[in-house]
């Protein structure tokens, strides 16, 4: 099979098509138009074997992560997935594992109504970059410089449960040494942790139902302690974050220690949850938002002014002693930097 | 330097900010506007190092590459570009290297009025994804699907530069060897024809002004032979190629034989041009649009019924015999695929 049919023979035709795609994959530019008064939200994110997923990950997840990571980024602003364009290097042309990645590509555009507008293949060590396209109502965009001093400090789901999924695939974290539960629960924890590393919920729905409600948002990809930061800097805020509020799992308080849940949840990276400031006077309108909601929010913290951040357990100082691994640095070896 | 400040370091702040970019470099999303009554055209394109350049290529020639590329994508269907995306896989941070790349990014940028407006750099293997963004009007885009029989056949520029240009970095194409010119007369030739494979033209300009007239386009990256091929399959139609009428340039001329400007002329790729079909009923609004032009372009054949390509000489059947690469696959060893 020639490569130059990889594009058009396990991408396209897989999805109900959207009318405001005019020219599809095949000519040289797709063609999309933009609903009146929204305005497009972008986003590019690179996975790499071996930096962002381990070498041996089955395509299928492998996808879904690819896809997940560019749909938070779309989540994080409060914008509705519209289309995205694949670029593919592959070593090989492998037709099981094309399927496969595909399947789940196609899959999640059906979830999301989202359509595949366009890609590229090149024959070169496996990675995968999507670009990301949606809509956004140019008045209620949740960007990362909103915050302000007093807003309450959220977050969406719970934390840490990537980053120990990550650790038992890496043979660091052994759920069978856990001697107080059955296997069958040592498995079934094992598995939601793991699962929750390869395959995490992009918040989609909470970014748009929260984009008129919030002052500030970014998704968690490379750990609370860090990602902060950056609402901090880009708001001028400080930050209080009560460690003892922070949501942990039960499958993961289950799994390892307090002090280690709550390193896992600050430093860990890859859970793809909202980290977002309410100002306090939007209160009850969160409330009713979260009503509706069924994904579960939890306040952690506030902004401060200055431009410190401060871990409170208990209303003391917090110290973390047992950091798994330095904020904004994959576990794998690389530092991907990534912006927009 | 941590790679996160990459984007950030070497990619912001160098071009004029555009009205219409909301949110750029350094959220989770660019959030941009689309002009009302336009629509929006994407592409995607990735350069792999030793697979689409040399590996010891200038990091400005790879820039200007990369650039084009995505460019001429937008040229070949109308598009004015807007935005692009950049996602950068590194081998490491030589900031010497991403001084040169990221100047010539700008300077593109800057040259055709477009913002960079977000990225990506992960380590790994050097390549360079860019996701470029433009408006066209939704009632005149250049299609690969739209040509009829009897539609003139029209390239711009000249044909086989790049090819030539590459066969003299692979020492395959000796302009040395020429005894009848002078050594100054060599070298530039020699420049020419490389710096026509570094720094491919995209035909921006020609793209916008002709959209409204011809019936067809396709910007020329896998060669002349293998191109008109999709337009072929996308219109149902046939076409001659008259391929004493292929423009070629007096560097390639003077440096090869016409059978092998010919090969070059056919087959080479690279050269970004763009590849057109015109109704005759619009030759009169052509060469007013023509004239306006500071680019060359040469009608070389006619679009037919059927679906079989006839490369005419003197109007006699043509058959190459020095076919120095074989249509759709580049000379580096692999076949990219590339669709939109």
């Amino acid at each position: 099979m020639k490569e130059f049919n990889i594009i058009e023979r396990f991408f396209t035709g897989q999805s109900q098509p959207r009318h405001d795609v005019i020219v599809g994959v095949g000519d040289d530019c797709a063609i999309t138009t933009v609903p009146a008064n929204q305005a497009l939200a972008t986003t590019t994110d690179t996975l790499v074997s071996g930096v962002h997923f381990l070498a041996d990950t089955a395509p299928s997840d492998i996808a879904h992560k690819a896809m997940a990571v560019n749909l938070s980024d779309l989540a994080a602003v409060g914008a509705i997935p519209a289309w995205i364009s694949l670029a593919l290097s592959l070593e090989d042309t492998d037709e099981d594992w094309l399927d496969e990645f595909s399947d789940t590509i196609a899959r999640l555009c059906e979830y999301y109504s989202v359509n595949l507008i366009g890609g590229d293949t090149t024959r070169g060590p496996l990675s995968i970059t999507i670009t990301a396209q949606g809509f956004v109502p140019p008045g209620s965009i949740a960007t990362r410089s909103g915050a302000q001093p007093g807003d309450l400090l959220y977050v969406t789901g719970s934390l840490g449960d990537a980053g120990a999924g990550l650790d038992i695939l890496l043979n660091k974290l052994d759920i069978t040494a856990l001697t107080d539960i059955s296997s069958e629960e040592q498995t079934a924890i094992s598995q939601y942790l793991v699962e929750r590393h390869h395959r995490p919920t992009p918040r989609v729905l909470s970014g748009t139902s929260l984009r008129r409600i919030i002052s500030s948002c970014i998704d968690l990809s490379d750990g609370l302690r860090g990602d902060i930061q950056h609402i901090m800097r880009a708001s001028s805020c400080g930050a209080i974050i009560n460690v003892d509020a922070l949501p942990i799992s039960s499958q993961l308080s289950a799994a390892v220690s307090v002090e280690q849940a709550i390193s896992y949840a600050l430093s860990a990276g890859d859970d793809y949850e909202l980290c977002f400031t309410l100002p306090q006077d939007n209160t009850t309108e969160f409330e009713l938002a979260m009503h509706a909601s069924n994904v579960s929010y939890t306040c952690i913290g506030q902004m401060t002014g200055g431009d410190q951040l401060e871990l409170r357990l208990h209303d003391k100082p917090y110290q973390p002693t047992n950091l798994l691994t330095a904020a904004f640095e994959h576990q794998f070896g690389a530092d991907p930097a990534h912006t927009s």
